[in-house]
Order: structure tokens, then sequence, then C-alpha cells
């Protein structure tokens, strides 16, 4: 049966242009490219395949990863490949390893936080990668509170450097990424003390290794933190533990962009804005949705082919059952998270653009935007990931039985992605955020303030007040306008009763923002939601080629934010913005759209062009043909190794013969 | 600091009494000492220590599962213990084992399906593990959709025997616990077919495996299925793959209660009643939800005491900064599930009483509660383990980036946990059972069947869709009886709504139901979470003694209907069985009812009396003392072993020193 497309009856189904989409969802032609050509570099590479991660124990797993760093960087080397390029083949062979944080966040900090001679000392050490770097940001006892962190960097004029330790147990570094066993070198926080006065958190350059034998320098004690959630996922790192005992650095080796500190042991700060930190964060999270919406479309390719293949009750005179995507419940569950992907793939595309106007706009000393562009990727970043979790889960739990194997590739991929929720800001602490700027936002409308970017619709307050919406039929609710006004409204006006009720308390800054927190991130999770139909919106305003593409996307749109408004269904009404006939035809719109899905379902996920090798599941296979494969690939489980298992004779065998009171267990 | 309670002033805090509180949790005193101590046997046995499963790889977890699965038995006979005694042993062992299924699901089958000479002569054997047993039903390509399996088995009247094959691929047996590699026999489900005709799915007894030397029997191919979702997780239980070539078993071990082949082939009906199959299932489903409170409130546990420790923010001069579960989010995420824990606990106690009930009307030959019991109980396996499920990772992600360690002992409680949503039929599937049995309710009120037991309110329908809650002020809403008909009337009119829409469908009951299936859904969880309010309700009416304990429970019974009532406002409003004013009115009695339960947050898991070796968490232990026991238990992964790791030399040394031209990777 090889070679013969098991869901080649789907994808004649589809109604528009696979390959022109593709190149929708990649973003440009040339992107569609460079993802393609990438992916099945490493696809076809032996040194690459990952079928064999989940029965590893640590050890091997850790040193396996080791082999395929080493693997990719040399790839990377003899292709001489672009930047770019080099991003791209790491993130296919899809392995969590220190060149991540190596890449993502050592080289970044140095770029962002370092001087102009910082960068040429160590940055081309790092892109050659002489010196393997991570980011030693949180410790035992801090995480989200970054200006709670313990560790001190003192200055000691005598010999003009900065002794770096950790004072207490709970100021040991604890998760940095590459950390436990390869880095040669950290970004530091530390509290730096000049003098005995306390200046606050600052990143310092430190050496942690040698260089020639790969131990720790004097001082230093490193270790791997231990096994991390999922059979392999980020078991493949080496997040780090790390106490310093009076470790000296040279002066020089503070991040000393933003401020510095002299050879007299002066604090100064330089003339460089400190806004700039903004972009960098901006410039992160951007990537964090990006990855959002890989995650989720990964997952839900994978539910989507296999949804089509598994078949289950409904067949009548011996005739085939029913495929389990033509189950309504399937498509409630699925259709939604499909639309999700490419939503999450939207706005991640926006948001690079808002990373470029932010990055203009600050070499422009043009602070306006920055604090609305912060709050609005934190809320981003917030909403994707823990939609993308669930999502995946979700996915998981569609797949039945199967999808709790190893090899369906679900596990994994929640595994190691779940985490995304809580780096880089815990999501609860990050929609905080975002709910004080939009009650600073509200608060600042009477004085005239205008409210830029993403909250601009709040101008319009008084209109979307009285709003209410004049939907009569299923069909109003496909018009992006009306489904656009009822979003605004419902956020708007979540805001403003968050705002009035706290206006009740005596101290509505501090205490009646603690009591009214949980209502305050309702209300941010509105506002992100309305930035994401928005955006998404926005895209399709865009020219848009081949056959049916545009349409499709429209049907998508609208399923996105119809099936948000079913689940908050308690928000639209009960702020007046739709009334509960209005709810229940937008839950029959939504069915109408399932059913206009349908036919496509295969080939949207087919638009993702993912290779078998990528997906890394048995059930999302392209050509649809999962239970030969599943049952061939189950033989390779270690313990198939040997017919009668290992144990047997001391632990089997005497229950039998009944012979237990005499073993030794 | 060992001895230390660093959760004292916490325990101090309590309003109520814990002892007290111990017992209502256990259900009686000697349920309490029972548990108490057998769960101290457990985890003082070294060879119950589970700390070090996460970091191994399949071969060695897996023999050290069967290790202690055979010590377990040891210690069974040595020390005489009770089946009661027996069974708490394995599950505080908390690792599944083939005796889950060899005592779950392979004796009980015999019990309930064994005539009594095929009891007395299986259930002997069973009973000293002189065989072991597991249950084949799913297949590789049948699962939810029992009567689709594909396996045959075709009596021969020439031998009296059964034919037992695996006709296609999709019909191996595929998933039975124990199967890869310990049992010797199986309850096997296969078509019985005689003389060319199909009678339908039965179950057979087969020996798989020689009682000698182990090997699998002439005709039998069996195998592990390989590696499912987390770390250790079920991948210490050999869920199996088994074909079947023509092997032949004597016409007795077909399982002959209810239906028999006599030796001249013909087949016959036995005199006892075929619905009592459906006793079995309700006793394993009360099972299922008695189970899901334990875990619930496992997680639970642990993500209390870790918010108690936990403080991040809000020093002010250099004091302590606020304990994380001082914040509102903290709390409206966290309270809900410890209230939801004591909810599932209770109605798992009722489920135990209707079992009883079931059981004895079935014996006098009533069946008439037999429908609605078998409805309630699919609906509460579906509602409580998809709770608890989703309650178990929002305790993960509660726990912040330590959550994400095994040694948090929460990836693990989930990735063991979340198969309880597809095994024993999968959630949705259930949800579709119960609407099922909820549309014939509804249908059948109006030839004036009298509905029964958890649809007993069904009768006041015309009372029910009249209803319009009369709550003024917030406090209203902690009457247990405004409650209980807000959720009635939600649910009695979310199915009636189902109902009238179905009946604009010319084929109501097939495409109708497919249609509308995901509505349909939803108003099976509707009347779910009015049983479990209910049940909670109802156990308040008893007494229960200790200062302090029944108004506590009161308050959580409120939290958990009000924190439901808030997720699915959407659902109250637009019924109008509430108006969005009363929505907001039970939003602020929420936030009031958490401060209560803040106090008593510590003591009300502490009543759980989980040993610190059963919680299996850092995070979670009794004494508080999370960080020097998370830095002293982080140098024992395997990695940590050596200083420079394994793969230094021939793949990070190579990097550093650019030499990776030359190596070979
Ligand atoms: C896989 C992984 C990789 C990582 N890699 C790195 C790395 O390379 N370098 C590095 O430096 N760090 C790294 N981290 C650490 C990560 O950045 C932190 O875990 C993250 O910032 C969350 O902080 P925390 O763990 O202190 O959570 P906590 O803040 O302790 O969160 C616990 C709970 O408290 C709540 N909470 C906290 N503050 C508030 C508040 N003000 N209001 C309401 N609720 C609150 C949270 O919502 C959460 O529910 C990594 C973590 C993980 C899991
Ligand atoms: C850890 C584990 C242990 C197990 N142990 C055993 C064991 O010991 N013995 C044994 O025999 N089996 C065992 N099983 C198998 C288990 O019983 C099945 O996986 C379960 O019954 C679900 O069936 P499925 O896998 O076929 O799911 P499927 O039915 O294939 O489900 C796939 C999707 O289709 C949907 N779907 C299916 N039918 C319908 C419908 N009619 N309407 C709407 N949607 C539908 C489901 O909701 C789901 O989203 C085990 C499984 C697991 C995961």
């Amino acid at each position: 049966m090889e070679g013969v497309d098991h869901l080649a009856f789907e994808r004649n189904k589809a109604q528009f242009d696979v390959d022109e989409m593709k190149i929708v969802w990649a973003g440009s032609r040339e992107d569609f490219e460079l993802s393609d050509r990438i992916s099945r570099l490493v696809a076809s590479d032996p040194v690459f395949r990952k079928d064999d991660r989940a029965a590893l124990g640590r050890k091997e797993l850790f040193k396996n990863t080791l082999r395929k760093a080493a693997h990719a960087w040399k790839r990377v080397i003899e292709l001489r490949l672009s930047e770019p390029e080099a991003y791209k083949l790491r993130a296919f062979v899809d392995q969590p390893a220190f060149t991540d944080l190596h890449w993502g966040m050592f080289v970044p900090a140095i770029q962002g936080q370092g001087t102009d001679e910082q960068q040429q000392k160590w940055l081309p050490l790092a892109y050659r990668m002489q010196i393997i770097g991570c980011y030693a940001q949180t410790e035992l006892g801090h995480g989200s509170n970054v200006q709670g962190l313990e560790t001190t960097a003192t200055f000691d004029p005598k010999t003009d450097e900065f002794v770096i330790h950790s004072p207490t147990l709970t100021s040991s570094k604890w998760w940095p990424g590459g950390l436990g066993k390869v880095s040669t070198h950290a970004v530091v926080y530390a509290r730096l003390i000049i003098d005995g006065q306390d200046y606050g958190v600052h990143g310092f350059i430190v050496q942690l290794r040698s260089l020639d034998d790969h131990l720790p320098l004097p001082g230093i004690t490193i270790g791997d933190i231990g096994m991390k959630f999922g059979n392999a996922a980020y078991n493949t790192m080496d997040n780090g533990v790390l106490t310093f005992d009076h470790v000296r650095i040279p002066r020089n080796q503070m991040l000393m962009r933003v401020s510095q500190v002299t050879r007299e042991g002066k604090y100064v700060h330089s003339n460089v804005p400190r806004q700039l930190v903004y972009g960098t964060m901006v410039n992160v999270r951007q990537k964090i949705v990006a990855d959002a919406s890989v995650a989720l479309s990964r997952a839900v390719c994978i539910a989507t082919r296999y949804s089509a293949v598994r078949r289950q009750f409904g067949s009548h005179n011996g005739g085939l059952e029913t495929q389990v995507i033509d189950y309504k419940t399937q498509q409630s569950r699925l259709f939604p998270l499909l639309a999700s992907a490419y939503a999450f793939r939207f706005v991640g595309e926006w948001l690079l653009w808002l990373y470029t106007d932010v990055t203009e706009r600050l070499k422009a000393k043009d602070f306006s935007t920055l604090p609305e562009a912060h709050a609005c990727t934190a809320g981003l970043k917030s909403l994707t990931t823990t939609a993308t979790a669930d999502g995946i889960e979700e996915c998981r739990k569609l797949c039945g039985g199967h999808g709790y194997l190893c090899s369906s590739g679900l596990p994994e991929l929640f595994a190691v992605y779940v985490p995304a929720c809580t780096y880089e800001g815990d999501n609860i602490v990050l929609l905080l955020q975002v709910a004080r700027h939009l009650m600073k936002t509200v608060s600042q409308l009477s004085t005239g303030n205008k409210p830029v970017g993403t909250t601009a619709y709040m101008a319009r307050l008084e209109q979307l007040l009285q709003y209410h919406s004049d939907v009569k039929k299923a069909e109003d609710w496909l018009k992006p306008n009306v489904v656009l006004e009822a979003f605004e409204a419902r956020a708007a006006r979540m805001c403003v009763a968050c705002a009035q009720n706290l206006s009740k308390f005596s101290n509505p800054e501090e205490a009646g923002f603690q009591e009214l927190a949980a209502d305050l991130v309702e209300a941010a999770v509105a506002h992100c939601q309305l930035i994401v139909v928005s955006k998404f919106i926005d895209k399709l305003q865009q020219d848009i080629s081949g056959k049916g593409v545009k349409h499709i996307l429209e049907v998508l749109c609208s399923v996105y934010a119809l099936s948000l408004l079913h689940k908050h269904l308690g928000d639209f009404i009960s702020t007046g913005c739709i009334d509960p006939k209005q709810g229940s035809l937008a839950n029959e719109q939504l069915r109408n759209l399932y059913s206009q899905v349908r036919p496509n379902a295969v080939a949207l996920v087919d638009a993702y062009n993912y290779t078998d090798h990528y997906l890394g599941s048995i059930l999302g296979r392209y050509d649809g043909n999962v239970y030969p494969k599943l049952y061939e690939e189950t033989w390779k489980d270690p313990l198939n190794d040997s017919i009668v298992p290992d144990g047997f004779k001391e632990y089997i065998q005497p229950l039998l013969k009944q012979q237990l009171r005499n073993a030794r267990l």
C-alpha cells in the first residue's frame, strides 16, 4: 500500500487552491520556499530522526540532543546557511537544546544591552559558537518578580571588579536553559551594589566553565534541575541551577548600554533611552505568538487528518462507518482550533509589523505608542499561548485512545509547548498588566488623552456604550463590521464596568485592583480577543489571490469570532451587546460554517506544508496510512526487544508459582 | 530546619476541626483508619519509593513496576490483608500496573459474565494470581464502537471449540493493559459466529501465554504498543497488541451467564436478565468518579500548599512578599477546584448508594430505574474526569515554573490521569448518550411517564419554564434552594430548547440529533452539573459534626455552584433564568466566599490526609519546606552523575574549538 494516498478523496473535495494558501500561510513566496527547502533538508537527514526519543532514559536523550545540535551547526557551516536559514533549520530539528537560548536569549541580550565595545568583543565569539551562552535571570525564589532577584553584583573599586554572589539558597539561579551542562557563559541578572547602595537588577556577562576542560570555574556550582514534564520534551534541555560564591568579573562585563559604572564607582545613565528594552520584549513576544500558530497548527493538522481517517459507528448494511470528522461534536471542537491557528498566524504577522513600527519610532525618540504596544504584545502572548496549550490537548482528545500514544506526536507537542504559558511572563501576571493599561486608558479618556493602536476603539466609548447589535438573521453574523462592533462593545463595556467598580474603592489602584483582579483579567481577555478578530478581518482586506482562498479564510474568520462569541456568550449578553436570540443565531450560523469548512478541512491543514518528519505523528501522516504504520512502529519499543520481559523470573514467575513467601524482592 | 512546620501559621488560621473533616472526607471513621494505616505502610516501605521514576528508560521503568507489583502481593499475603486493604495498598503504591486490570477488569468480568461453574473454575486461580488476566476489548480500528469489533469466535461443532481469529489488521487487539508483557489470560471480546451467522460481540476466556516459560501460545502474537504520554505515568503499564491466527479454545470458555452456545451449536439466552451488565457499568463508573475526586484533590493539595509557601511581589520596606495564595486571581482559579474535589467526593459517595440501590432492584427484577441510573453514571463519569484532567493542569500552572518540574508531582498526575477522559467511554460519546436519555425523558413527559432519580425535576417542567430567579442581593445566592432552582431551570430549559429544535427536523432522532449534537452536549453538561450541585446540597442536609466543619462545607458548596454559574453565565442568562444584575451579584458573592475559604485553605487540603509519599511532590510537602528540598533533590538526576556531560568531547568541544568540519557526527 506504500505510496497510496488514503486521503486523496478528501483532498479532491477542496474548494480552494492549496498551493496559493501555502503562500498565504507562509507569509510570502520566499518564506514558503525557505521553509519548504529547509524542512526537507532536515527530514532527509538520518541524524535528525526523532521517533526514537520517547523511550530513552535521560542521559541517552541528552547526549542525543548534543549530537543533533552539533550536527545542525555542522550543516549550517557546510552549507553556508544564512541566519534565517539556520534559524529555520534549528526550528525543524524540533528538539529543545542549549542553542535555543544561545541564539534566542544570550546573543539578543548582548545586542540589546551591550555597548558597542562589548558587542564587538562578545558577539563574534558567540556567532562562531566559540563561547556558548545562556540567560540566567530566574532564581529558586523569584521568577515573575524580577525586581525581587537576590543575586548580588558588588563593585570592588580596589580591583575594578564586580563580585557576583548568591547570598541565600533562594537566590540560586534556577531554570536557565543550557546552563546545567553546556553553557560556557551566561548573562546573569543581579542586584548592582556600589558602596552599600542597591541600584536594582542589571545584566552581567559571566564565564561559567573553563573553555578547555569544561569544568565550572572556581566559586561556581552548577547542575541540571532534573526531569520536566513529558517523555522527551524539555528533557533534551539542561535547565540548570547555579550558585556563586564571590565570583569576580571585570567591571567591563556589566552590560552597560543603558547605565554604567565608572572606574570610580559612579553609577551613571547613558543617553540611550531605557525604553529600548521594551522594543526587545515586543520582538521576543512576537516570536512567541508566531510559535503559537505553528504549535497549534501542528496539532490541528494531526487531529484533522486522523479524524478523516478514523471511522466509528454509523455503518449501514456493512458499508463504511462514519468518518469521525463528520460528527458535529468533533467539528465544533476541531474547527475553531483550525480557525485559531490561522488567526494566530495573521496576528503574528501583524506583530512583526508592529515591531518594525515601534523600532522606527524609538529611533526617532517617539515613545508615545510604547505602553500600548507593550500591553498589546503581553496580552497576545498570554492569549495565544493559553489557547494553544489547551488546543493541543483538545486535539489529543479528539484522537481518542490513539492520541495518548507518543507515536501520535501529540503528548510531546503538549509537554514541550505548555511552559510557554509560564516563561516570558506568567500568563495571568501578563493579563493583569494589560488590565492596568486598559484602566489607565479608560481613566485618561476624560482628560482628552487619545487612545492609540489597539485601544483606539476606546475613543468611541460613548457610541459603544449605546451599542446594541442589529443582527436579525443568522447571515448577519457573517458581516465583518457586525462582528467587530460586537467585540468592541463587549470589551469596552467590560472595561468600563471594571473601572466603575474600581472607583468604589478608597484605594482603587491597589486594594481595588487586587480585589477585582479576576474581573480585570476577564476584561483583558475580551480586549485581546478583539485584537485577534480585528487583525484577521484586516488581513482579509488585503489582496489575496488564488481560487477560493479568500473565501475560505473569510469562513475561518467567522468561525473564529463566532465560536468565541458562543464560548463567552455570558459577556456579550450580560453587557447588553447582543440579546439571547442573536446569540442563538450566531450559534446557528456557526453550524453552517462548520459545514463549509468540512470539505476543505484536510486541504486547510495541508496548506501548512509540514513534512511527516516535522509533524512526528503516525496519526497525522500525509498519506493517511495510519493503521499499518501504527502496527509496524509498535514493535520498535525497547520492551519488545525480548518476548519474555526482563524481570519475569524474579517478579512474575514467583507470583504464578505461588513462591512469593520465599522470594527476596 | 528538618522537623519545622513552615505552614504552621496557616494551619493555625483554620476555623474548623480538621480531624473531623478527615472523617467526612474519608466517608467514615473506619475508612479513614484504613486509608491512614495502609498509606503509611506503603510510604515507609523503600521498595515503593517513586521519586526515581521520571528519569528511567522504558525497560528499567517496567522492571521496576514488576518488582513493586510482586512486592505488593507479597505484603498482601504476609500481612493477610483483606480485599479492601489490598485494594488500598495497590492504590497507594500509585503506579499503574498489570494488577489494575487483573483485579479491576478481568476478575469482575468473570464475576459478572461467567456462569457459576465458570466462576468456580477460574476465580480461585485468579484470586491467587496463579493466572494473570487482562481485558481485551478495544481493537486498532474500534474503541468507542464496541459493536463494530472485528475479531471472530467461530464455533466448530466438530471439536466443540471456538476458533478465535483476527481477520484484518484493524482487528488486532490494541490497548489492553497488562497484555503486552505479563498476562497469561485475557477476556477477549469477539463476534460470535455459528454456522455462518453473526451473533454479535461476546466475551471469551483465552489463555495467551504458557504458564511455564511465559511464551505466547501457538497462533498468538503479542507485544507492547509503545510509549504513552508522560515520563513514567502509564509507561509502567504494558498496554498491548494481540492478534490471533485461528486459536482454538474449548466451548466452555465463552462467558455464558447471559447467553450460551450449546454442544449442538444452538445459541440460547439464559434466564439471567441482560440488564445485569448495566449494574457492572454503574459500579465501574462509580469507581472512576471516586478516583476523580482523589486525583483532583491531590493536585489541589499540592497547589494550595505551594501557593501558601510561594511569595512573589508586594514587599514593602524589605518585609516578606505576598503569598501568591492571597492574589484574587490565584484564588479564583484554585478555590473552585478545591470545592470541586469535595463536590466529586460527595457525588461519588452517592453513586455508591446508587449502585447498591440498582443492584437490589435488579435482584427484584425491577429495571425501571436502570436507564436513568445508566445515563447518570455515564454523565458523571464524563463531567468529573474532564474537570479533573483540566483541573490538574490548572493546578500545575498555578505553581508557575516549578510546576513544570517532575518533582512537583503534577506532570505525572496529569499524564497518568488524563486517559480517564477516554477509556471506559470517550467523554463526548458518553454525553451524547446522556443527551439521548434527556430527550427521551422530555418527549415522554407528555405521555405521562414520570421521570425518575436525577431527572425527577423534569416533572416540574411547567414551573421551571416559568421560573425567574428572585435574587436581590448577593447573600441570596447563599441559599441552597435558590441555587438549586436556578440550576434546575437552566438544565430544563436547555433540554426543552434542544427538543424544540430537534422537532423541526423531519428525522429528529437521526439527522436532527447529528446536526444539533454540540447543543445537546451542552444540555447534557448542564444536567450533570445540576446533579453534582444537588448531591452536594443533599450531603449538607446530613448530620455533620465537628466545629465549623459543616459551615466551611457550605461555603465550598456555594463556591462550586457559583463558580459554575459564573463560567456558564451565558446559559443562565440566555435561558432567562437569571438576569445580568443577578449574575454580577453571584460574582460578587463568589469573591466574598473566596475570602472565607482563604484562612481555611491549607487545612482543607490537610483533611485529605495524604502522605508525602502518596502526594509525590516537593511543592506539596506537608511541612512546606520546599526550597531546600528542591535544591537537594535536583542533584539526584542522572545528568548530575558527572560534572562534564557524556558527549562533551564528541559534540561540545568541537563546537568551541571550531573543529566541526573534521568531526564525524
Ligand atoms: C521550561 C522553562 C524554561 C525556562 N527557561 C528560563 C531561562 O532560560 N532563563 C530564565 O531566567 N528563566 C527561565 N524560566 C523561568 C521562567 O521565566 C519563570 O518560571 C516564569 O517567569 C514564571 O515565574 P515563576 O516560576 O516565579 O512563577 P510564580 O510567579 O511563582 O507563579 C506562581 C503563581 O503565582 C501567580 N502570581 C505571581 N505573581 C502574581 C501577581 N502579582 N498577581 C497575581 N498572581 C501572581 C502566578 O499567576 C502563578 O499562578 C524557564 C521556565 C520554564 C518552565
Ligand atoms: C491508557 C488507556 C488504557 C486502556 N486500557 C484498555 C484496556 O485495558 N482494555 C481495552 O479493551 N481497552 C482499553 N483502552 C481503550 C479505550 O477503551 C478506548 O481508547 C476508548 O474506548 C476510546 O475509543 P477510541 O480510542 O476508539 O476513540 P474513538 O471513538 O476513535 O474517538 C475519536 C474521536 O471520535 C469521536 N467520536 C467517536 N464516536 C463518536 C460518535 N458516535 N459521535 C460523536 N463523536 C464520536 C470521539 O469523541 C473522539 O473525539 C485503553 C485506552 C487508554 C488510552
